[in-house]
């Protein structure tokens, strides 16, 4: 489902359940937070462009930051600032991309 | 140049003079930084690879977080903790690609 809204927010009982699923993620201030490396620049930048296309086809789309080869990604549900269970769907999604 | 290091920080007063030539661009704590807004996320990424290609050509690679349609760059020259010319040199070639 989009983020556009019209989901409630988890509570923490369900986050912290749903946590479980991708603990490669860090689970704080109601946002799910990830730091991926790679061996360049290029590399990164590959893994970006599939994590856009993830985020395109889910009609959800994570923040992230590039910094050479690091890129350190935050997911959350804007419209209701905080998480929904689209949020760790993302994250699972994202974490099949990953080397 | 690449930015691997073995180019001298610029002092303030040629920062200033090359900032001149960059003035979309905010100087502070010597680094350059620029926000900028697309349509949606697929333009921002559209910029976002557009700039990666700049960045690979240089070999020299800006800082930058994507959020949705908005993209933060920043960019200095890490080995010397400061700015040198080839910062501006990215930096007007990034300007370049923006709508």
């Amino acid at each position: 489902m989009p983020c556009e809204g019209g989901v409630d927010k988890l509570d923490a009982a369900r986050a912290a359940e749903l946590h479980r699923q991708v603990p490669a993620w860090q689970l704080r201030d109601d946002k799910l937070y990830r730091r991926f490396t790679f061996r360049d620049f290029k590399a990164a930048m590959r893994f970006v462009d599939q994590m856009a296309d993830v985020a395109e086809g889910e009609g959800h789309h994570p923040d992230f930051a590039v910094h050479y080869n690091r890129v350190d990604v935050t997911i959350w549900t804007h419209a209701i600032d905080g998480l929904s269970e689209n949020d760790f769907i993302l994250a699972a999604k994202i974490d099949a991309l990953a080397p």
